[in-house]
């Protein structure tokens, strides 16, 4: 997407380093970073500095690229997938992106590893970037529908599933691009979301690109949908069970719980990896990530002087817990958007998206 | 309650001022304020220095008296009450408190209005007390039971329903800190109520108390209700209908919700004076005060020089929405905690709390 007339992905190869954007310094700087070490693009993934599900995958794909421009051993290669692996521990696009690295490369002779492993990389990217645009198409159906009957649709989304959570487009966002794009009129209610206020992100996106939308406090949602102020929630995945069920960012269940109370279709918007297909109890078998109290305690934002400074909202000493995800269940959701159309969210309906070699 | 072993109400008389604890400047600084004029009370509700729904009935009582010292004349009280009616529109003790000063000093001569109505308020900040040592005890009751079954009570509350939401003792955590007081084990999860986080007035409360506590960002409760890790819900409320609809601070509905849907008891705690008999369609009737959208774009908090800073979280330009409450219908509510006993959250149930004057 365009950045100021520019043309970026949220991740890019630049000559033996990779390119990011540090999304740290969102919404109010737009700053890239040079990463030229594994241990660099494991510290890019855990700090946030890159995150949202399928960037985080393309991130450590390419990670893998620089880890073994140093160690192109078959040590090295597990070394280095694990160290990434362990950079966060919720998103499945994550182990199903070093998964396909190491499948790719362990058979090759050492000498081409360090290339074959840049060229995996780069079609794992660019193999997104055609799935989220895919996604797009799908989902735009669905707003198109809505907008037969409005003048205006109104969707709901929580965190960020936009063009800088993935390597470009967005999931989530990728068929409200495309419904302003086509001239549909649509309006974006965007949550906050507490602790990392990743709303922002999508704020700033939504900006760029000229599409209407509303900041909200995470607990305004339920309020809005009560007083038929939105008539879709669209959300992305950190992972999507085989049987529906949806891994996201904390709050998302609350805001489908919401949505189910008041007839507001509910939707995730996932490419196929993001499925694992190994989970059969959600709440006890996906890891949820429990990030630090700083996240609570502290809040980053511009000073009157304009510059970047945090401050704490709490005073020391106060006991935080900070779960960085929820389950929410199936029966919830209204179905699923994938690069292969809105497939209900069921084991039925999820079969026929899986892939060979699970 | 206590603050550094000395006794404080929220709102007290301080000769011919009032004076009150500036809730802006907590949890960070512990700063007491002298109001003297009806306008400086109505600036200190309008700006939540003072926030609450009794707190805010007490304070506008005392304001009613603060305006009388400058002009007693009928049109003066009217005038007065219209302005300090204003102050928070969704309050109903606000009403229910000024009406009953208006009723009280308009029959008497000008000449004593003004002592008629420093004691008036006097009265109502004690009955308030006395309300919510009666909640206190019923709330209490409900814990006790729970305790029987489990080595320690978890409860989640939202906002801030404690003593500086009251005039003292508090109304959702009066019972919390009976419970505490009373020795039976009990830690509450505390929302951290964004856009205002009014979550770290609760956890100053509480550990000013010594009631073991952990912050959660307001997107958190959903899961742990999901892994059983909350054992029950108390919210205090502005105001409840007489079907037992409970209008909270934004959020609250999404929290019932949850606690619905993980069969986690859901309480409101609130003084009769609370309960609004005139509303039949909450949705519709219940006017919901929008807020600026500052409270949205910016979060204030201590800098690294430990001095109060304000931050912008967003850029400049973004819209906003800040509906400060929303309605959780009595479906969704277990009970009601009044100082007459826990009622169901019917209109059967209110009933009897009904005093003569409507």
């Amino acid at each position: 997407m365009k950045v100021a007339d520019v043309s970026y992905r949220s991740v890019w190869r630049d000559g033996d380093n990779i390119g990011i954007v540090d999304q740290t310094r969102l919404p109010h700087e737009f700053v890239t970073r040079r990463l030229s070490t594994v241990e660099a693009a494991a510290h890019a993934i855990t700090t946030m500095q890159v995150r949202g599900a399928p960037l985080i995958g393309a991130v450590a794909a390419y990670g893998l690229a620089l880890a073994l421009r140093k160690d192109a051993s078959d040590y090295g290669l597990s070394a280095s997938a694990e160290l990434l692996m362990q950079s966060r521990p919720t998103a499945v696009n994550l182990r199903w992106s070093l998964t396909r690295m190491i499948e790719h490369v362990r058979p090759l002779d050492r000498a081409v590893r360090v290339d074959a492993a840049w060229d995996e990389a780069g079609r794992i990217a660019d193999e997104d970037i055609q799935l989220n645009k895919s996604i797009g198409r799908h989902g735009f159906a669905l707003i198109r529908d809505l907008a037969k009957d409005k003048s205006i649709v109104n969707v709901l989304t929580h965190c960020n599933a936009g063009w800088l959570a993935t390597v470009d487009y967005g999931t989530a966002l990728a068929p409200i691009y495309l419904a302003h794009d086509e001239g549909v009129p649509i309006h974006v209610w965007v949550d906050e979301t507490r602790p990392r206020n990743q709303g922002l992100l999508t704020a700033w996106e939504l900006a760029s690109h000229g599409v209407p939308h509303t900041l909200i406090a995470d607990n305004a949602g339920g309020h809005l949908m009560q007083h038929g102020k939105v008539d879709m929630a669209i959300v992305g995945a950190d992972r999507v069970t085989a049987n529906g069920d949806v891994c996201n960012k904390i709050g998302t269940y609350l805001k489908a719980l919401a949505a189910k109370a008041n007839s507001v279709p509910f939707y995730a918007a996932v490419p196929s990896p993001t499925i694992d297909w190994t989970i059969n109890d959600p709440l006890t078998e996906i890891p949820i990530e429990e990030r630090g109290a700083d996240e609570i305690l502290f809040v980053r934002g511009m000073n009157q002087d304009n510059r970047s400074t945090r401050v704490a909202i709490a005073v020391d000493g106060v006991a935080v817990a900070n779960p960085a995800f929820d389950v929410t269940p199936a029966e919830l959701v209204s179905g699923i958007i994938t690069e292969s159309g809105v497939v209900p969210a069921t084991r039925e309906g999820l079969a026929p998206l899986a892939a060979p070699v699970q």
